[in-house]
């Protein structure tokens, strides 16, 4: 069997790899329109930070290596510019040589992954407005990181865009985030990465959220240049890196007519089986099934596009391999702090007008007693009857990727939060609890559902309705002192219940502590009192980080 | 309602809470031996050693709390004698007036723990043979950690001895490891805690296995000791450890004609109801059922105790809480190493005779061109029809706990190395790989269910007969040269496939590399080639844990 694969990298290189251990006598052929069929593309920005130091160290895979261990014919600097289905044949560019030639295939594999988006605003071609997807982005990135630049702007403040901006600073350049939403890192919600935008702030990055570049125009010196934002403010800058967001890069299939879905994806089956059985897709390019609604979505991840390469190959080859969709299970890292998260954001479910209950926890990465503990923030989305677990997200600096990588395993287990509150996982005081995170998190969304804890969200909290709500800060005397809701009453759980004479009965009490647990012990003592209860969930640190500016009050 | 709970920390602290939470008009009492009823166990040694400085740290719950915040009847320094079941009343003795009462109960839980066990071995109660269990004990031994004392020996290898040597060695004194196994820690399998015994010698350890005390006796001078050991050898110290394990301490529920276990343990059902059903037990006192084979088994640890505790007090206020079953989830960590496991061990399957397989990996905790990354070892466990995963075990010095916890999920999920697979788990190159560890164990391991690799393990070969195998290196000549086994044939990978001619067609061709990879892609070409191979699992690296003195040959 003849195979040709269009694109390298994680979805490309994996199908190629995996279908030449399966089958020695298939001709597999890879086309590669860069210099290296795989690299490491997530090491990039590392690369211009000088992180990792070396260069060599970002191919993964080097040509040689394809061509002699897994005898495959490496085509580099090719492009495909065209299918032609009847005749199962591409059309073959060499960019080298400008040589164009056919090529016949059985099957062909289609991993030519997903753009950056550059926005048609003015001035955007500028020689100093940079992307940064293949190696030789990476190496005029780390030229411009490593010259006499001064100032960076960042178009955008998603994954790429922060890490960028990241190593930027670590090379001494002074960077200028733009962003067009009201938050960074839009695959989480917003309260969740306010305390990260405050890191970046802290490190001595401008961030400027809800601002769009309408205009790359020039400054008086060069090099460099004025960006003109929507607000009528500028910023200028030696240099600006793109880093919107990507848009898959389906062209050829669809001048090859192959479905392709509403946001230009490629539409596959589970097999990764395009609208034509002889064609294959994988990564970047293709529209996903999410995991958790079952719909269509676009999700550009290494670890996903890898496993479709794999299917696709064992598919091809006549097992019945299938995906099972995309949970959206991602992670950054930057100022020593970490982002994580799997399945549905609050946002999403919102939008999709799914029923869902959140809670929010502050724990601790390992047991308290033992030194070095660090708090982080996890949140978790469920359904509010069955407990079914709809998506987590965690920031802190440490024990972060650990608690939602076991979530995205219950998730992909489809379990619920009653399962999370009997996860047995590891506990010595240096790497968790004996009731762990993921148990808490359980423990307070199984509490939920089960009536034995009303709560109420920050977002949903008037401060100025403290007329129709009691507010109860069941903190100690110096807690609220040192900051509390505006106009809330202070009786410290220890006095509660021999201060209930002091509570309204005809009002619904809004009791909170410092991260909800007191709280929640004030909402049990107040229900099984006859008091209409409810704890703020995450108590006052989640209201911090939703209501407050600063995400740190 | 009244209840009685008999023993504080994980399991009847958890319940007491739990209750209190659920029933504000409960009377609930709490009866404790020592003089705090909440106290960080685990913590024990890492005060002891000093990486805890505050004695006060180890409080989780200091008594006055527990009488303010959960008006809990705390009475500390007092021990229940006797249960008169026919009359629901304990028999207290209040250990510092030597008064003795009777006390009622409506409901009571037991969550009396599991003791040391101490040999009925000579000399065993000379004052300078210590244990560590309660806080007094920890209060002891940091005097003599803190004392003019140069050696200790420490009697067994287990969780609490290993952990009591690195803090003792942390405190400068000279460390002697007795251990009648012959490995350390034998929750895991002998291969996968090698190096570990390597790091206790390089940490100047004396580790002596397959060697028992026979006798504590007199060394001339004092303080101090010689222990007499079973080999005719002799161990001098200052000071004495005993830490061989600890005995279910069910002998209240033994008088009281409650129904035990063979390994001692009380019997209860899934909602943690003894054979009377007003009495609970939780926690190390309890006898437990494997969550993997469902046969009763004793499995002390402290998430599983106040999970029990949480359950006993659900039920027995009316909800139908239960437990699903201990899978012996475990992490230790010493000198900068971690060794995590969940589920069964080889030993455990291979003693009940259960068909299983294996397969070893050895990642890095994260992708490879990121700085840092630091090689793991991977054991999986597993039916070798359905892939049901029975265990794993993880051994290195980063990313271990975080693979079996997400593995410790997907057991509790009944889930099979065809899920492992599929998990979509965190990835940037600081945290993980596109192809996670627990992926790549996944697909090792469907591979050998498949047949797309078949197996062998270091155990199995037998160097003497490379006669009848072929044993082929395909790692580098470099590699090869640093050491292979005996009677290997050295082909590179590379050249496999033009040097075929080379190999037998009528003898079993073993083939391995480094880590396992490549010798996988040689079992492949291989085996289409119409050989018969099979591949070294886990490799050179694993060879070496299993058959090399050192582990690390």
């Amino acid at each position: 069997m003849k195979i040709v694969i269009v694109g390298g990298v994680a979805g490309g290189a994996s199908a190629a790899a995996r279908l030449r251990r399966l089958c020695e006598s298939c001709e597999i052929i890879l086309i590669e329109r860069g210099v290296e069929p795989s690299f490491a593309n997530c090491g990039l920005p590392y690369y211009v930070g000088g992180e990792i130091e070396s260069r060599d160290r970002l191919l993964v895979a080097p040509v040689e290596r394809l061509r002699q261990r897994y005898r495959l014919d490496v085509r580099v600097r090719s492009e495909v510019r065209s299918i032609d289905r009847a005749n199962k044949t591409v059309t073959v560019a060499n960019l080298a040589t400008d040589e164009v030639y056919e090529e016949t295939y059985d099957k062909l594999i289609l991993a030519t992954g997903a753009a950056p988006f550059r926005p048609p605003i003015p001035g955007i071609d500028r020689e100093e407005v940079f992307e940064l997807r293949g190696l030789d982005d990476a190496d005029i990135l780390h030229a411009q990181a490593t010259s006499q630049a001064k100032s960076a702007a960042i178009i955008g403040g998603g994954f790429i865009g922060i890490e960028v901006a990241e190593n930027l600073v670590r090379r001494g350049i002074e960077v200028t985030v733009i962003e067009l939403a009201d938050q960074i890192l839009t695959p989480w919600d917003p309260e969740m990465v306010r305390p990260l935008q405050q890191q970046l702030l802290a490190h001595g990055i401008k961030l400027l959220l809800e601002e769009s570049a309408e205009a790359f125009t020039d400054r008086g010196e060069r090099p460099g240049m004025r960006i003109q934002l929507q607000s009528g403010r500028s910023v200028d800058a030696d240099f600006a890196v793109v880093c919107i967001g990507v848009r898959p890069e389906s062209q050829l299939a669809v001048d090859a007519g192959l479905e392709c879905g509403s946001r230009g994806g490629i539409v596959t089956n589970a097999h990764q089986q395009t609208s034509d059985p002889d064609i294959y897709a994988v990564g970047d390019v293709v529209e996903v099934t999410d995991f958790v609604t079952g719909k269509p979505t676009q999700v550009p991840l290494a670890g996903p596009a890898n496993r479709q390469g794999r299917i696709a190959a064992d598919h091809l080859l006549g097992r019945d391999a299938r995906y099972r969709g995309t949970q959206g299970t991602s992670v950054v890292g930057f100022f020593g702090q970490t982002a994580a998260m799997t399945g549905q954001n609050e946002k999403m479910l919102r939008r999709q007008q799914t029923r869902f209950e959140k809670i929010y926890i502050h724990p601790t990465d390992h047991a308290g007693y033992y030194p070095g503990a660090e708090q982080f923030t996890l949140k978790l989305l469920f359904d509010p009857d069955s407990g079914h677990i709809l998506g987590a997200q965690a920031v802190g600096t440490s024990g972060v990727d650990k608690r939602i990588d076991v979530i995205a395993m219950a998730i992909q287990a489809n379990l619920s939060v009653f399962d999370l509150e009997e996860a047995e996982l590891c506990y010595a005081p240096q790497y968790g609890h004996a009731k762990d995170p993921v148990n808490m998190a359980g423990f307070v969304a199984a509490g939920v559902i089960r009536g034995d804890q009303p709560v109420i969200h920050a977002e949903s909290i008037d401060p100025s309705t403290a007329v129709e709500d009691f507010i109860l800060d069941v903190r100690s005397r110096q807690e609220h002192e040192a900051g509390h809701l505006a106009g809330a009453t202070n009786i410290p759980i220890e006095e509660l219940r021999d201060r209930l004479s002091e509570l309204p009965r005809d009002r619904r009490i809004i009791a909170y502590c410092q991260v909800g647990q007191r709280g929640y012990m004030a909402t049990r003592l107040l229900l099984q009192d006859g008091f209409e209860a409810v704890n703020l969930s995450g108590g006052y640190r989640s209201w911090c980080q939703m209501r407050c500016h600063d995400g740190n009050c």
